[in-house]
Order: C-alpha cells, then sequence, then structure tokens
C-alpha cells in the first residue's frame, strides 16, 4: 500500500456531530462538536475542544456545565444548522424547535428530542492553541425509554449520526455489521 | 420523548477503532483505542485515554511518541485481537502480519495496511483517574495512495471502522447519506 504525505492534519475517521449544550447569560444555547471524545472511565469524563470565541465557550466557562446531547439521523438537520450559526447571532433552541430541558446540574440545558444527554461538570480546562479542551465529568445520562431494549442501550434504535469531514463534509448513518468486539479477533489468537 | 436515567456513563455514538502504536523497549506494539478524539486545530492535535498499567502506556511515556493508525473494515480482525491480547505477553504486530514502518518521528510505528496513520509527539499528558489522556501534536500524515480521489482523502475508499460499545459491542461500515454538512441545515435558516 503505497502512501503519500498530507503534512499535520486531523484525518481520522469516524468522528461524532454532538450537539453540545450551555447556558449563556442564562439561556441555553447549543453548537455542534465534532472533536470531542471520551477521556476518562472512572468517574466518566467527555472531552471537548471549542474555540475560545465561540458563544458556548463562554457558556461553560460561566456555569462549568456542559451537555452533551447525542443525536440520531432524525436531528441531523438541526445538527447541521447549531454547526453553521451562531448563538450569539440566532436563539438556536427557538428555531430547531427543541424541547429544551434541564438535569440535577440545573445549568446544561438537554434536548428532549436527541435519544441520549450526557450532564457534565467541567473539571479541566486545557488551553491548547487554537481550542480549549474542556473535560468534563458525566453527573448523569438520559436516555430515550424506546431506545432500550431489556433496559439496555439499543444503538439500532439510537440511530446514530457518524460524521466524515473535509473534503466530503457528510452525515451518515451507521452501516453493515462488519464483527463483533472481543470475539473476531480471537481468531487470531487461534491461528497463532 | 420518555426518558430514563442510567446515571454517570460514557455511552456516546459514534466510537472510533483506532490502532495506537508506540516502541516499548525499542520494539513495535499496538493497542486498540476508541477512547480517542481531536483536541486541537491549528496545530492538529489528537488525545487518547489509556490505563496507566497498559504496555502502550509504557512505550508513549518512554519516548514522548505515539501513533494513531485508522483502520479499515479489511482490518477488523486484526483491530479487535490489538484490543483484547497485551503487548506484554504477545509481538502483536508480528501476529497480526503488520507491515510496520517509521516515519519522520522515528518511534511511533506505523502499520502499513491502515489507510492512515498519524505521527504525534506527547505535548500534555493529563493524569485523570482510571486513565492519561495523552495529547499528541500531529507532525506528519501518511496516506494510502489508493484512497485519495484528485488528491484529496475519499472516505468511500477509506472505508472506515464504526465501534459501538456496551452492550453490543460491535464493528460496523459507514451507512447511508443522510446529508450534506454545512447545507442542510440551511433548510432551518431559511424556514425562520
Amino acid at each position: 500500500m503505497s502512501k503519500v504525505l498530507l503534512g499535520p492534519t486531523t484525518q481520522i475517521y469516524p468522528m461524532p456531530a454532538f450537539i453540545i449544550g450551555a447556558n449563556v447569560n442564562g439561556k441555553p444555547n447549543f453548537m455542534t462538536a465534532a472533536w470531542s471524545g471520551i477521556a476518562n472511565g472512572e468517574p466518566p469524563m467527555i472531552s471537548v475542544a471549542i474555540r475560545p470565541h465561540r458563544y458556548t465557550h463562554k457558556g461553560i466557562t460561566e456555569n462549568s456545565t456542559f451537555s452533551v446531547n447525542i443525536p440520531s439521523i432524525d436531528q441531523a438537520k438541526e445538527v447541521d444548522y447549531c454547526g453553521i450559526v451562531s448563538g450569539a447571532k440566532a436563539n438556536k433552541a427557538e428555531d430547531c424547535k427543541f424541547n429544551v430541558f434541564y438535569g440535577k446540574l440545573g445549568t446544561a440545558p438537554l434536548i428532549e428530542q436527541c435519544p441520549i444527554n450526557l450532564e457534565c461538570r467541567v473539571v479541566h480546562i486545557l488551553k491548547l492553541n487554537s481550542h480549549s479542551l474542556f473535560i468534563g465529568q458525566v453527573e448523569e445520562t438520559h436516555i430515550a425509554e424506546s431506545c432500550l431494549t431489556n433496559g439496555e442501550p439499543d444503538f439500532k434504535k439510537i440511530n446514530p449520526i457518524v460524521y466524515t469531514t473535509e473534503p466530503s463534509r457528510q452525515y451518515l448513518a451507521y452501516g453493515e455489521l462488519i464483527g463483533k468486539a472481543y470475539s473476531i479477533g480471537l481468531e487470531i489468537k487461534k491461528e497463532k
């Protein structure tokens, strides 16, 4: 497999498309973030990278809380809108007809239409260069009852969005099953 | 949409399944990591959360370098193997028949079979609770020439893996196109 060099990039696949929520000046605001992932297991922590000039950055800094709203493909249009428009210029919750509610943290706005919502309390802010990396400890998980099977999350019911960055810039659904984890690798173990 | 509470969790969708590479005691070792994402834009940085007892943790700490190898669905079996077995007990590069090469950093082993490889230099280590969050500045990107279209990365040729966590634990392919980013959200703007 012949390789070519692209220089320093953030070419990773897949990326998520989460809707990050924060109260700004006492009102709920939302932005789309693909630069987010799990940072710690016990206790659960999520990282999200946000540029300091963003309206949401101000809200997270104000309240030291934010939400991670996991959209399904049904919210793709809203995900995109929240990534295009600034909360400084529009009431995105209203424009997207989000039913906003609050959980135990009180200041992390949650989107009822998203199948999963994580309430996060900021425990670290790492000022990198272009972005601040917020590390939020997950204090509560809300999941749609309709997305459970036998009391457990069922990704086929959640129907999540996969985001693909430059140059294609697309939202996609999950595709076909390739294999079971902690299972297909055992074949290599046997082959040895 | 009626919601139920699950307590603090890391229920996010989608997650990646990257193969993280590090030299340990001078030999290439690889582990699978789903807890990884973009941390900064300019310069490009990637975060990866690793438990301190992991063999790869030792290697990254030793050399202050690591690689992020982005697998395609063709490497699903190897991805799974590198998540099951410890480098302390097996030569995973050999077991998986990886063709290992090195780039400009010299100590971050890269897997030729993976369509994309990022060479990272550690710029921060955030000791969280169960995990260390390594922040690596991307120094170089290697991409398979066969995964380019008009000189740009083409995700359809990369054919990446999506990982889905507990309880299903599956590797999946990308699915159908839901919509174009920076495009479908404009409908909401117009509706206003």
